[in-house]
């Protein structure tokens, strides 16, 4: 029986979850659920934002799939209530579970918008605290995985938050796939240096997801948005190439960086393609001799979800470089499938129980240094 | 011994390529080369441009490339010059080439910015005149495949340059990637649909080349130039995903659209990825029964210079959509060794003589309609 680790899970934060922490002051200002009747909406600083149920289609039948917002009572619990999680991960064959936020945005980029930054500095340590010690102790040993967000405007601040989070358990930073879009200085700048040493440090994980830029792939405005995510994995690919040509891991070699959400089958091309322009390039450029794919092959990984054609690539990938996700709970999930959808994706893709068990969760253990749930649990036991 | 088919050349346009040809009244306005002592400059309008050399590095050893602008002096002459260029061909085993425009931008989008509409119409015009009437002429029967720009303001307009062009002889349309960034409608906008009928009516092939939508790929502003070239194959991503889900080719089903530049090795996973998302989310978007797949194998081809790895994968690209091209004489060509390097990129990925003439010659062929140039063909008879 498949066991599998996700790598890539969304939470959707409970109402409280920044009332419950904040201080006093800060209680009418920081995020908070106001019910309107027709709808439910997050209101914080001057700003009203109506996320919380946006994707969570989880449960949902393919005809009723759609992305708009949703009120919490109409959410599957596992959303937003992690023994509820925790049952519907282990129904569904899955014994750890990466998670990302959904009202800080996957990668706490919406904190950087606060005019008041003191408010959100301690918006980001409640997220966190709310992660570690509520969401992950709220579920049994080995579910999941405790994954931070940090203070993306100040990376002294927020080597100081790695450090505090990683004291309490933390293990992964969802961390922006490209800052230069939100306004901040680019991957290749020495100015994001003590998140970068925090996290080797630590050994904490850092994890891209899509769309944590501030932008995405939109060819034509006038398209359906499935145009964008039909094209999401370009952000990956830019993220990626991007960082192995970039100083950051030549400088902090033992940094780990996962992909999520990107997929696996542009992998190929894209150290094809970047090796051959450094040979080319090389010499007038004055770059090292270490090729990005050398860097590829040792400080990054990528998630798949469902590519039976892609993951037959995987020599050329790296079977040690793949990573299993569910995407609970949103539109791509395999979520109540997923043992049954990953089985015949291995099974199209001709894996062997060795390359099975890599992928499935062999690697994301040792990536994220993390033991899964045993496979005693069970939905009675949660 | 290796026949190759180029799909993707570039002409450097020589000195008098648009005063020889624009009316009295716009031959101080509109493009002219000025020796200015230490260099050489296109001026048009209120406008100067360095571009003549830029990239035109063919037969500089790799020590000495570098993408700064060079005098035509400095150049080979076989950049500018089509006996010339015939003469390189020849020698490195070239039988057909589409070429591409310098001043004009690869697809002619610089017209586009002329304040004077009339003057940006003669000049697209001057441009496919000089193309066909003096370049293509001026090389042997077969070798040049005559490739057109058109006024990309005014579709009523370019479709009857398009048929002016195709009764003198036009084989290709160069046309941008995407056309959003360049201030213009997207391609889901029925106001192009002038153009696709007359490419569809004349047969004319339309070639959209990497870098021409007006904005390159570019995650950090302060990286090397090299990085964003390393990420030039987003663009034809972008471009053909985009393309495959949008109405153009449902409505225009005889259109063929080749990715100059663009690689090969992305695309099984951008079919894979594009595919899954139309199936997902086709019942709430309304979307047709018609894949983004099936509109790849049906009105899509892809250009490879070397990329033994992930030719490897030609099955899932399939090998009738594979075309060899030469970038001739930009940093990325593959002369005077383009013989020796093909051969060795077929070699690795373990190609048959069909698929290697296939790739090297026979897809070009088809999909251009184009007889190449016979293979008795010599420099001395040129």
């Amino acid at each position: 029986m498949l066991r599998l680790f996700s790598a890539d899970d969304h939470i959707i934060e409970h109402a409280t979850v920044w009332t419950d922490r904040l201080p006093a002051k800060y209680r009418d200002v920081g995020p908070r659920v106001v019910d309107e009747g027709h709808q439910e909406v997050w209101l914080y600083e001057d700003k009203r934002n109506l996320c919380m149920g946006l994707n969570a289609t989880v449960g949902r039948p393919k005809e009723e799939l759609n992305p708009d917002p949703i009120r919490f009572s109409e959410m599957r619990a596992g959303c937003y209530d992690p023994k509820e999680r925790a049952k519907d991960m282990v129904l569904d064959g899955i014994y750890a579970s990466v998670l990302f936020p959904t009202l800080p945005r996957f990668a706490g980029t919406l904190f950087l918008e606060f005019k008041d930054k003191e408010l959100a500095s301690l918006c980001v340590q409640a997220y966190n605290d709310f992660m570690i010690d509520e969401w992950c102790a709220g579920g049994p040993e080995g579910m999941f995985v405790p994954t931070i967000i940090v203070q993306l405007w100040d990376p002294e601040l927020a080597a100081q938050e790695i450090r505090r989070c990683k004291a309490k358990g933390a293990v992964a930073l969802s961390f922006p796939e490209n800052a230069v879009s939100l306004g901040l200085p680019s991957y290749w700048d020495a100015w994001w240096d003590p998140i970068w040493r925090a996290c080797e440090e630590t050994g904490l994980v850092l994890c891209l997801h899509i769309g944590t830029s501030g932008t995405i792939p939109q060819p034509s405005p006038d398209a359906p948005d499935m145009l964008s995510y039909s094209l999401l994995q370009v952000g990956s690919i830019m993220s990626s190439v991007n960082l192995m040509m970039s100083p950051v891991c030549r400088k902090f070699p033992e940094l780990q960086f996962v992909f999520s959400e990107g997929g696996i089958g542009w992998l190929p091309n894209a150290l094809e393609r970047a090796d051959r322009m450094w040979l080319r390039h090389k010499l007038y450029a004055n770059l090292d001799d270490i090729l990005p794919s050398q860097i590829f092959r040792k400080n990054m990984y990528l998630c798949m979800i469902e590519e039976p054609v892609c993951l037959g690539f995987r020599d050329h990938i790296g079977l040690d470089r793949i990573m299993w996700e569910c995407d609970y709970p949103h539109t791509d999930t395999t979520w109540p499938d997923s043992r049954s959808i990953a089985q015949s994706v291995f099974d199209e893709a001709n894996c062997s129980q060795h390359e099975i068990d890599a992928i499935a969760f062999g690697n994301a253990e040792r990536v994220f240094n993390w033991k899964m749930a045993s496979a005693d649990l069970t939905e009675a036991s949660i």
